[in-house]
């Protein structure tokens, strides 16, 4: 970008990504669209919710004016914590607007410019993005197709260098891949915190959305103080709702407190009031199972077509939490040339798995991250037929290469 | 604080501060409080807005999902910012979780490391936190009893010395001194950030509260690329909507879309589509002028207090905009004792001015920042008498104290 205004150093790097223009063209009106990790807007609770704004603002005189977060959401969140499998103290939970925030708070806290983290080599983009003014030394490890984090590679990272600032970690439903952490590798991982002292970012996003019958607990449950975990009501209620929340140590509270202040003062806003009310009602843990169930329902009709429509090239697993599923397809496939005729020809759109490559480095595999959340059964058919079509395309013209040459 | 986990080497300047107890302590039920910057809360157009956020979450299918900034909230601002005599585009405005986030964006923008700013010797404490993590150099100039910033000072610094990051102002409505900038001042501290091509964070949090017929233009009116602006929604409509704005040549605009976007996303939340929807409803004019004039009528039930409770040595301004009047007494009183008296004892609360001293550095003059728009006049003339009569008895035992010697 062109400006003589005199800006920090670190924002010479901030160049509109692609993964940004990919994201701008999946919103097209009539693409049928895998590409965001959105919620289906026809699942959440409007009704109930706009009883509960309502509500708040019809009774509470100080709904509207600035005033302490709001000590009983996070009572509240105990609760849900509580159905994670977690035991924390309402004194441990600290609120924020979103998980973005709990993410960007943590990291203000916790990192040096420059100082240095410990990550996957694919990642959740808006973590890498908080990263960013920092300029940080990335420690990268890789990542297992079946699991996320590859917890082997942490614990010789860890035993070969100093300790890095922090670990981000998602356990459940992982972004990209969309596969979940074994229950041993979360036992090792949290105990590995454990025994370096090292500071776990546990981002759980998708933990309350698990299609199986017996969901595993996360990081947290396992290590109560160098695990900090981060929740939210973006994709179990609704993403404008702007609420989250952290689960620290005691002691960190009020410096993130502190850091809230800084960043958009910390005080309970309408959302805070109005989430609380409708979790008053009772209404969530009904909404959960409906949401899981017609989650679940759309992963396996989206399983069921990859099966079908897809090329025999083409692998993926069967993920047990959270709005994706990772294809993986043979490396010679240019999924950035899939990508555009997906969208100006097929009209149906997903991510190329490099967008969420770190720091640079090209990871091994070559994958499409598809949501399955916002799309009907019927969307899902169409659009898996379509993109198996064009891939089985792209595979012939790959494979016919060398015959050419 | 006391904690074993290792965190960035800025967090160790966060020892609670003085303000914060001072401000826990002054909501005590039971007491007149002086002390915060609150709008009053039976003044928010509480019905109005419940019913806007009706109306959204009853017609807009997309209220509560992900979404891009709301684009018709933009131009309503564009609207705005006429009356406070700005022309600006709907380009230029950048939407924000309040006043607080947009300071915070924008020093992420413009801010290295360590880097300097140019700040008065009194300022808004927000704005102190901000930079906080940034350990910066900070040039103080002057504070001008009648004016805020010290312009000549302003002028003589960027004469002497390297360009500063960012130079922060606060030209209507002074936190915590209540006055407001001149126009000639205006015109010339608006040429100065033009000549030296020095960005200037302007917060004009109270310019839509002017109790005079003429209020006058905000920096941003006379110098177009160098003056970002902050606005809010906050003390006009109500904090609890934490909606806010900026005005900033368009080039920044994807720079502070990127930095929100790592912060807490950068998306419609309800809110936005809810303060829109109230907009729409043309209803602000009225309930502009309601609210100037309920404060006009506290702001001068106020001075009146002051005239026939305060002693003689007590020196005050009538301020023309915002939400506060700073009366300075002698060097002599102890604020920090009479602050603990009034609260113990008169159950009267303020803010001793050292509180917002900038840089640790002393500022010269001892005064006592008294908010007006939070009491009702019953309210203000018994906390003001009490007050009052403390103050008395404080500056005789001060007059008291070298004939003892």
């Amino acid at each position: 970008m062109k400006t003589n205004i005199p800006l920090a150093g670190w924002t010479q790097a901030l160049t509109r990504s692609a993964l940004q223009d990919m994201l701008v063209a999946s919103t097209q009106p009539g693409l049928i669209s895998f590409a965001l990790g959105l919620p289906a807007a026809e699942l959440f609770p409007t009704g109930d919710f706009a009883a509960a704004v309502a509500r708040v603002l019809a009774t509470d005189p100080h709904a509207l004016q600035y005033g302490p977060p709001l000590r009983h959401l996070k009572s509240q969140i105990v609760g849900l914590m509580a159905l994670r499998g977690v035991s924390c103290r309402e004194e441990q939970v600290f609120l924020t607007t979103g998980a973005q925030q709990g993410l960007n708070l943590l990291v203000r806290l916790l990192l040096e410019p420059r100082g240095a983290v410990l990550l996957e080599e694919r990642s959740y983009t808006g973590f890498q993005q908080v990263l960013q003014p920092y300029q940080p030394q990335t420690i990268r490890v890789s990542t297992d197709p079946d699991e996320g984090m590859d917890v082997g590679a942490v614990e010789q990272a860890l035993s070969r260098g100093p300790r890095p600032a922090l670990l981000y970690a998602v356990t459940d439903g992982h972004n990209p891949l969309g596969v979940s952490m074994s229950l041993e590798h979360r036992e090792r991982l949290a105990a590995l915190a454990g025994r370096h002292g090292l500071p776990v970012i546990e981002d759980d996003p998708y933990g309350f959305l698990c299609y199986e019958p017996a969901p595993l607990p996360p990081l947290r449950a396992f290590e109560e103080r160098w695990v900090f975990y981060v929740g939210t009501f973006s994709k179990i209620l609704a993403p404008a709702v702007r609420t989250g929340w952290v689960v620290v140590p005691e002691e960190l509270v009020p410096l993130l407190a502190n850091v809230k202040e800084a960043s958009d003062i910390d005080m309970a806003p309408l959302s805070q009031r109005a989430v609380s009310s409708y979790l008053e009602t009772g209404a969530l843990p009904a909404h959960l199972t409906a949401l899981r169930d017609e989650y679940r329902r759309r992963r396996d009709a989206m399983l069921d077509a990859l099966e079908r429509h897809f090329p025999d090239e083409a692998r993926w697993r069967k993920p047990t939490s959270g709005l994706f599923i990772w294809v993986e397809v043979p490396d010679g496939v240019d999924l950035r040339r899939l990508w555009r005729e997906a969208i100006e020809v097929a009209r149906v759109a997903f991510i190329p798995g490099q967008a969420f490559d770190v720091a640079s480095g090209q990871s091994p595999g070559n994958g499409l991250r598809l949501n399955f959340s916002n799309s009907t059964p019927a969307q899902i058919e169409e659009g898996i037929a379509s993109l198996g079509r064009m891939l089985k395309r792209h595979l012939s013209s790959v494979s016919a290469l060398p015959t050419r040459a």
